[in-house]
Formats: structure tokens, sequence, C-alpha cells
């Protein structure tokens, strides 16, 4: 086989792991030069590729990619842009081959979520279709855990220890006050279609009585009746209440609860803020005094609380994705099999990318309670071993210390392409 | 000299590290069995003395009490009480002195900050005013980090190291994808009256352009214009810009800017949110996307990313109470003296009551830049040594485990109390 280079690219919302796919496919491509020449990431995704704006990874020190692996956000940067479909947008496919063929890149890496291996299906068909020879893997990311075909996605892992950590604390928190001071708190997480980033909040609730006491899921239209019942009902027996929201919670028509109410000093609809919403609401109709917090993009960026399970898994998948190009195996994602649930087990596998592409994984059912306030046994069971071990990134002048890559550009051979 | 027992209790909003104070305080107390019988707890503060609502510690094993030193919240619950002056409101103190007497206390322990030295204060005229024999030892506690006559406030080194730790994680996160995404970042942290948790998330900013890039203080009267000129340079030269507000941000007039801008959908002024309102206008007036975090409880919760220097301080300074109170020193605090910047050298003082009650340590002029958005090299050299050093808990099933008490009551001999 000749040596032909790779393109790697970091594509959608960020996580604090994708950088050790990143880590874990150029050092494995570095174990290869026999094989894969250079290793050029996409400066802000795919749009690195379309704009030929390359950047050249050899001119890191293996050190410093090394240090990727605990370093949160997109090393090379990420962006959300979809290709469209091949057969009526040739174009931006021919642009993709012209970057490949100037820069003989014959491994194309995609490190994303839904949208992501969409496109990477898309460029995957591009031997076929086009005659033009490369090889095509996709590597899954996204906090939302909603990839089919793949136990977890890396990034969850990572963001469902973070927000049971901080729900379990700030309860400790609540608790210790809640005679004279607040009595209701609500924590604001991500997950807009699924509720696994909420669900997960629930791993901190071991015994009755330990918060988080209420979940509030996207799959669960909101009953604010119900929900005002169950609240009094806790402040009673516990002396006070936290809640768990999803940014995605809606009403039975499916209208988001963060829409339906406040308008800001401007007149705007406000963007988030369910969690103050709904925590008004208790005020409002119970008269409690509340705490809200959004951790926002504080929840899939706290490298310092990162699952060791997730990065070791996100470093695996990156390792695997090199592997099976080199094996020519193109148009898969490498995935994560479960093999054993306690104590969890898991190797690498694959699927084809047709059929993860814009397939949404939802929560089971089976994993909300009947009355739709928390998580049952069975989600225990599968969110459990995502969120073990501890995997703290070295510290400097009491900080976490990350890596700022040089992200060198390769120099461009092609003329301006307008995307 | 005879047993006698001892009276502790948490005041005011708790921290990551109160417990870490009750376990040394504890700890030493257990091992002077000849001069301190048990050390009572006050259930909820100072409210557990008045209504005679006491928890005996000695029914928490010695591996309880370790634990402590990394649970937060406080233990033995706390309350926002202030009791009033000595002169007109006797009742309040003579039940107090009911109470002392029926339980043998001759040691006061009273953990808080500003306003809980003050009740300190207060209680220690006791013996001179009224005639009953107590010992009063104050140990400092306060995320505000404004209390005086010490180097800082157990609480507030944890608090910082959370927010600066989670503000260089966003950042990454933001750099990933400010070019075609959110390009603006704002972190609300807490802090009303002094900017010591806004000055901390400068430390994240080790070189120029590094996130946080502009910090919003208390101590600064907020200009927009001014804002949003330093808003656009910082888009403009580094393609995306992350701030750090304190919820205490105020105008020139001194209202605050989280009451200036809206109403929720009831009408109400919405409390906090001074991120939002921030962010919204640059929005407003940059069109940039935003996305913006409230830590709220989880910055003085987050026990997990504590900083060692800070939980050995909250530990010394229980300690050294329980030894200020044994050589019959009333009406003091133990304090931290600090003797060397870098490296940090601290030691423990003392200070009498009566110089801190009510007290406010703002932040110097000098540690703040003249353009008003930043923190100077003094201040950093003030700050630094506050968090450095990990101290993480241990984890149980991938979470932190913290310990719960008994907290036994015990048995009441007195008529109920109205307080």
């Amino acid at each position: 086989m000749t040596v032909r280079n790779a393109f790697y690219a970091q594509s959608g919302g960020v996580t604090s792991v994708i950088n050790s796919s990143a880590c874990g496919l150029i050092q494995e491509a570095r174990r290869h030069p026999s094989l894969i020449g250079k290793v050029y990431a996409g400066r802000d995704g795919i749009i690195g590729a379309l704009t030929e704006d390359l950047i050249d990874t050899s001119f890191e020190s293996d050190d410093d990619i090394a240090r990727l692996r605990y370093t949160p956000g997109g090393a090379f940067g990420s962006c959300r842009y979809k290709l469209k479909n091949l057969d009526d947008h040739r174009a931006q496919y021919e642009r993709l081959i012209e970057v490949f063929k100037a820069h003989d890149i014959g491994y194309f890496f995609y490190n994303g979520g839904n949208d992501s291996m969409d496109t990477a299906w898309k460029v995957s068909q591009i031997a076929e279709k086009m005659g033009y020879p490369v090889v095509c893997v996709g590597i899954p990311k996204t906090v939302d855990n909603d990839l089919p075909l793949t136990d977890c996605c890396p990034g969850f892992g990572s963001v469902a220890k973070y927000v049971a950590t901080s729900i379990r604390e700030a309860g400790y928190d609540v608790a210790s006050m809640s005679r004279t001071s607040t009595k209701i708190f609500v924590l604001e997480v991500m997950g807009r279609h699924a509720g696994w980033i909420t669900a997960a909040c629930g791993l901190a609730s071991e015994n009755t009585g330990e918060p988080p006491h209420i979940l509030l899921f996207p799959e669960v239209p909101f009953n604010p009746e119900k929900f005002l019942v169950r609240v009094q009902e806790c402040v009673d027996r516990h002396g006070y209440c936290t809640v768990a929201v999803s940014e995605g919670l809606a009403d039975a028509s499916g209208k988001l609860i963060a829409d339906s109410g406040s308008k800001d000093a401007f007149g705007h609809s406000q963007l988030g803020g369910v969690g103050q919403i709904v925590a008004q609401l208790v005020k409002d109709k119970l008269g409690y005094k509340y705490h809200w917090a959004l951790a926002d993009y504080l929840q899939r960026s706290a490298r310092h609380q990162a699952s060791r399970t997730d990065v070791e898994q996100a470093y695996a998948l990156g390792v695997a994705a090199v592997k099976l190009a080199l094996q020519g195996k193109n148009a898969l994602m490498a995935t994560i099999v479960r093999l054993a649930d306690a104590p969890y087990r898991w190797e690498i596998g694959e699927a084809p990318l047709r059929d993860i592409a814009n397939v949404e994984r939802k929560m089971p059912a089976d994993f909300i309670t009947a009355d739709g306030f928390h998580i049952t046994d069975a989600c225990r069971t599968y969110l459990q071993p995502l969120i073990e071990g501890e995997d703290p990134p070295p510290y400097r002048k009491g900080l976490p210390d990350y890596v700022r890559l040089k992200n060198k550009a390769v120099e461009k051979k092609l003329m301006i392409f307008n995307i």
C-alpha cells in the first residue's frame, strides 16, 4: 500500500473528551508511518475541508498530542454545518475531492453526532459515486447520547458524572439551609430532545429522600399541578426539594416551557431559563424561596470531573477508527459494545454509517418511573458504569493545565471556495 | 479545670469546606476529654441553641467525623439569624444562658461570616455582663472573603478554584465553536457587595487573550457602551469573548443591573440573571449569539474541586478554635496570617471579635485594572496561593462519597422558647 494522508475533523457541539478521540487517532496514525502520512485536521470541522483550511498536526509534539487526552473543547475547532445531499449538490462534493486530491487525502475521519454521521455517510459515497478513493470512518461524539448502534456516546458519561456530582453537592447545601432560607433548588441541564442528561442527575439519589427529588424529562409532558403536588410532598417530608430539569421540557402540546413564559426587557422571548420558570412557579404557587443554576457549557466542558470510562472509550474509538480505515473498511462508525453491566465490560465494534445517519436514539420508556418524576432501576443499570472512574487532568498553579496546539495551517494549493 | 461541654454552630450561607472546620474542631475536642465533655452542635445554627435543639456529636463515629473534612454543606444545618443587641433584648440572651446552664456548656464556637461574628461577639459578652462563664471563639467562614483581620476566609479559596476552572473550561468550548456558532459566553458568579469571586475567575487568564476576557465587578459601575466596545474588540481579535460577571453588578447610581431589566411572565422583577441581561445586551447591540451559565449554589458546594489550601485552613481554624478556648481566650476569632506569597506560607493567628463584627473587607482598589475590566498583578499575587492544591474526596459508584451524620438530638430539659 502507498502512503496517503488522513483528514480528521471535529463536528457539532464539543465535549470534554472529544480531544481524547483526537489523541487516540493521531497517536495511532503516527504508529503507521508506512501507511498514513500526515494527519490534517479541518479547522472548524468540515468547513476546514471545504475552504482548504487544513491544520498540519505533524507540527504538534508527541507530548502536546498526549495532552489532548485531557483537554476539553475541540482542539481544531468545530462547526455546525451539514453537507447537502450528493445528487443535488455535487459542487460541494467535487470541492471536497479537489481538496482531498490536492493534499493526497485517502482517509476521512469525522468525529461527531447525528448530523455529523450523516455528513460522514455522504462523504463515504464519494468513492463509489465519484470515483475518488477515500476511506471514511465515523467516530461517535455527543453529550446527547442519542446515536444508535453504540452502547453510549463519548462525551455523555462525563456530562453525566458532572451533573450528578453537582446536584448531589448542591443538595447538601440546600439541605443545610432549608429551615430558614432556600427550600427549592432547580438545576437546568442540557438535552433538548432526550432526557439522558436529566436521567443521569438521578444517579446522585441512591436512597429515598436524597437529591435530586424530582426529574423533569423532555419525554414527559410537564403537568404543573402534578409537579406542585410532588414538590409540596417533598418539602413536607424532607424540608426541601431539589429538581433537575431538561432544557427541552415541554407541555402536552410539545411546546417548550422555556418559550412559554417570560419576555425580557426588550420584549424578546427568553431562551433557556426553563429552570427559573419552573422554580418561579413553585414560588408563586407554594411561596417557597428558590435558587436555580444553569450549567450550560460548564457541563459539557468540565474535563476536571470527567468519567474515566468516558475518556477511555473516547480514546479507544479514535484508535479504532484508524485501525478500521487501515483495513479499508469504508462507511463505518466505530462503536462501543456492552458485554456486561456490573462490572462493566465493553469492547469496540463497528456499525454502518448508513444505519446511524439521522437516526436518534430515545430513552427507553422503561427508564422513567411510572409517575414520570425519576429513573428506574433499569436506567440505573444502564447509566451507572458510564460515570465510573475519575481521570483528573494535571494541575498547574491550582488550575487544570490544558494544552493549546500550534494549529499551523497547511499551505493552500487551490482557489478560494465559498461555502 | 472541670470538664464542661462545648456548643458549636454553623451560621450563614454554607460552603464546601465549613465541615472541614467542624471536623478539626470535633477531633481536637475529642483529644481533650479531661477538659471538654461533649460537643453539642446547634441544629440549624444559633436557632438550635435558642430552641434547645442540640445535636449530640458523641454519637458520630470517629470515622464519620473524619469524613466531614471532605463533605460540603453544613452537616448540622445553618441559618441566617442575627441576635439583636444585648441591652435591649436580654430575653434572648437569658434563654441562651438557660440552655447553656441546662447542658453545662462552657465553650461557644461559632462558624460563620460577618453577621455571625457579630452574634459571636454579643454572646462573648454574656460572661461579663450576665455573669455566666462561657468562652466564646469565632471560626471564619464565607465565600465572600470579606472578613477583616484574616488573610482570607475558608470557603472562598474553593469557590475561587471552581469558578476559575469553570470559565477556563467553558472558554475552551466557546473557542472551538466560535466561527459558526456562539461567540459570547457569560458566567454569572456570586459576590453581591465585593468582587472577590469575580476576580478569582481572572486567574484562569494567565496570558493575554485567554478567557475570561472581561470581568464585571460590583465595585465598578457598569458602563454598557464601554463594555460593548471591549466585547467588540475582543471578538475582532480572538473570534469570541468570555465574560465573568458578579451578581452584584450595578450602575453608577448603585442600582443592581439584575433589577434593572426584565420582568417575568407574572410581572415580577427577575432576581439574579444579570448574566443573561449582559449577554442579551451584546446580542441586541452587536448581534452575537450567546450562552450563559449561572453557577449559583454549584460554586459554593463544589467540594469535588476544592482548594487544598482552603481545606487545610478550614481544618486548622477548627483545631485552633478549641486551643484558644482551652487557653480561656474569650471573644476572639481564629485567623489566617500570611507569612509569604510564593511559596505561600501561613500560620494561625487571632483577632478580637469586636474588631471583626460587621466590618466588611472590600477588594483593594489596586486589585482592579485601570480600565475596570480585569485584575492586576497585585491581585494575582494575593489570590494565587488560595486556589493551590487539590483535595479530591473519595468516590463511590462514580460520585463523591459524602457523609450524612446521624444528628441525634439531645434530650430537652427546658420549656419551649419561641424565637
